[in-house]
């Protein structure tokens, strides 16, 4: 297809300076309007080298407020970047709502020269095309206005410029022996540039491919394409306001009549104070060795924790890293997020915080509060959280095709256990601070978390990763499971 | 000094468990306590090799509530970190108010380790020990509670430590030959940290030799030390409640009748039409070209724009990044501050945004706001902004011994140009979202404006970093002057 397109195209001086003029305007006014509506915008420049990426970009932000954006390179992978899934660095450079995010290069980086190059390097192709479109989706689902440019010269035409440029001193070394095996390498990158059209373009990030010999041509319908895309994205929020967040907990649907998960959990499970302290000692001892192992094989491990307030998470989380070096792990705390993580993709807060391959991250709550407290209490829409179970699950999957360890413990304690443990923290005086009328206020609300909790453990306990659960009325008996199945699951990847 | 030290010293393990348990309670109480007052600690721990940091750091963080702190490891810097001054990576780990950083190994790296190794590379001894001081007292000044750890075990000690990690095969390769290279080099280091002790022992920011043979003594010793501080911190500031910002712009002091800088620019300066245009397209093809030098020599570059509103920042700004590759540059747009940035040093925001060697930065407004806007409007005590000059001077001087190329421009206009530009702006239906209610409410207070700016222009101005006033009654006179300064100034740096 891409061999097809007219490549002659050509705009004149004075039509050109005039259309150009009249696009400024337009496209300062629509970038007022989104950050007025809070629309986030993600412009994608992908194509062949000397295609003018750098030109057009400027073009394309000169008429824009500078509050407004940010321009990213998207370079090869650094260091801190490599030991991350290879989505976590666009991730955490989504924009904030209102504002523009321009990637020079960006994540099709790993569907285009990674797979040229054959590097054997990363997930497979298909894996990685999978995980680009569930974050688009993701992104579009959100509100984001998503928009990819593919520029496209031909090969003649790319041999052409690299000449003019190595002729001259001054820009002689921007070319360099890379760009000329790629060159050389033209028709392979044609066909993965083909494979990737078509495996990701969609209504929610459409790719316009840009005839790019004219510069004047190019720069004109890269204004036509976002200013087009920006007014019917504003006219669609104008028309259609955010529906407000409604509480509605009770499960829906078929499931809603299935088996009662934590019905079934056996709370009398317990173990006594010696076994606990000998159990104890082996297991940090183990978990402390693990850590090196990971270390040295670069593993990454995320271990989140949910459940009932007053379960024990605090204690049992402070056993897990007793004994750990602090330069391999992290304990993460969630809160309610903050304004600046508010005006993101409610993922963004936790993508920032993904550890690096050979590190341990801890969640002490985590994502799970989408289809728990913002669902409960009505702070997102029935369409968010619904959609939720399903984002969740690709991320995990993104996690999972970088080989994350991932563990996802609910600890389970019954009301009557509950109730025991707050009026210990009110009387006793170094645990007052633990409890809060907040704590009394979630406890009447118990049955509807319980519904929130039960879809929540049918809907994400993938094969991939599934939840355990861990009978935590005793806490000895909790810490030992937890560790244990830390332990198992650690090994378990070291040894695959 | 160090050789001094009675390193025999321990605790028995009954009176270790008593005590350490009492630390605990009270260090836990402690955070708290400086949570709520808003009390920023950073702990850094130094020390030999295998002195037992990782165990130490471990105790002291197990009592505190995971929300509250972080732990960062400084390794040797990383690509991204080691393109920039060698404070920026510490600097941006600074905690927010109420919380804890705690850093094994810090900024104590450059005059340790790098000094030992004489690599050469960075800023000779003596300016570093010159830039962490005043790194320290800016956060002293700024309520930080800051504590540092020298961990000193005898060359003995250290080689008994190391074999015993080599004979087990599970340890044995966290020995590694650096490490003994180090080993040898004892002497060395011993001087080093001697140095480094009477270089940077202070009260805003002391260093505790901790005994670390006994593991049991150097914990105790480390939790009273901490505890210890805490308190007399909290004290104070429980104590002397937080002055109360107010008003105040009149130059203070001699200054006050020094001659007046503004009064003696010449507004009549101007350039014609043609003049302009031929100006301009060569000065922005230099600009260029200037552009790829500093790349291919990794110069970082720092231009910042203050001036009067409707000086003409913006369309300055346009023109002198109108032909640049935008990999190359960015653009900082600084407004009021956010959350996140309040809850920070107030020049805290500033470092998270400075450029990589071989990048330029434009910060429309900058660090200067805090002598300007917030002086004039109240927005910070009185002791803060005098204090802000000195630590700007400091701040300059650090990025200048990394080897910035710093340019500050100040556009200057009178009262009657910036009148017809609002009215202008007011007229045009394309201008008006430039002009609102606050450039009218500015616009009253220009003469407190201007005592701010005088006193500015007066303290800030350094031989490393002099202010350019621009004459901008004339923009088409004020955006060649500007590139025409930056391109001198590069050119400047790349000769040198």
């Amino acid at each position: 297809m891409l061999e097809k397109i007219d490549l002659s195209r050509k705009v004149g001086k004075a039509e050109y300076k005039e259309a150009r003029e009249r696009a400024e305007w337009k496209l300062g006014d629509l970038q007022r309007e989104a950050r007025d509506l809070a629309i986030p915008v993600i412009v994608v420049f992908e194509g062949w080298d000397a295609a003018g990426k750098g030109t057009l970009i400027n073009n394309l932000i000169l008429p824009l407020d500078p509050r407004g954006f940010s321009v990213y390179s998207a370079l090869p992978p650094n260091e801190e970047e490599a030991l991350r899934p290879f989505l976590w660095r666009f991730w955490i450079r989504t924009p904030a709502r209102g504002r523009f995010a321009i990637f020079d290069r960006s994540w099709y980086r790993r569907v285009l020269n990674d797979r040229v190059d054959s590097r054997g390097k990363g997930p497979p192709l298909r894996q990685a095309f999978e995980d680009i479109r569930s974050f688009e989706r993701q992104l579009a689902d959100d509100g984001f206005c998503l928009l990819k440019f593919l520029l496209h010269i031909s090969k003649a035409e790319q041999k052409r410029r690299f000449e003019k440029i190595r002729k001259n001193p001054a820009t002689a070394w921007r070319v360099t022996g890379e760009d000329l095996r790629r060159h050389r390498q033209y028709r392979a990158y044609l066909a993965a540039f083909e494979d990737m059209l078509a495996e990701t373009d969609s209504d929610a990030a459409p790719w316009t491919v840009v005839e790019a010999h004219d510069h004047r041509f190019a720069t004109l319908k890269i204004f036509e394409t976002v200013t087009g895309a920006l007014e019917r994205r504003i006219a669609a929020a104008q028309k259609k306001p955010k529906p407000r967040p409604s509480r509605r907990a009770r499960p829906v649907g078929a499931d809603a009549d299935g088996p009662a998960i934590l019905e079934g959990v056996d709370l009398t499970k317990s173990l006594e104070r010696e076994r606990y302290r000998r159990a104890l000692k082996k297991s940090q001892r183990r978990i402390r060795e693990l850590e090196h192992e990971i270390y040295l094989r670069r593993v990454p491990v995320i271990i989140l924790y949910e459940g009932w307030d007053a379960a024990g998470k605090g204690g049992n989380i402070r056993r897990l890293t007793q004994n750990l070096d602090p330069r391999g792990y992290e304990v993460v705390p969630v809160g309610p997020p903050n304004d600046t993580e508010k005006s993101h993709h409610y993922l963004w807060r936790f993508w920032t915080q993904i550890p690096k391959a050979g590190h341990m991250t801890i969640f002490d709550r985590s994502w799970y509060g989408r289809v728990m407290v913002e669902r409960v209490e009505g702070l997102c829409t029935e369409a968010e959280w619904r959609r939720a179970f399903g984002e969740i699950n690709e991320m995990e999957q993104h996690l999972r095709h970088f080989g994350t360890v991932l563990l996802k413990f609910w600890l389970q304690i019954d009301p009557d256990e509950q109730l025991r443990r707050f009026r210990e923290r009110e009387q006793t005086p170094h645990k007052r601070w633990k409890i809060s009328q907040e704590d009394w206020r979630n406890r009447r609300k118990w049955d509807e978390y319980e519904a929130a909790v039960e879809e929540m453990l049918l809907r994400t306990s993938t094969p991939q990763a599934p939840w355990t659960i861990v009978e935590s009325n005793c806490k000895w008996y909790a810490r030992i499971k937890v560790l244990d199945a830390v332990c198992e699951a650690i090994e378990q990847r070291l040894k695959g």
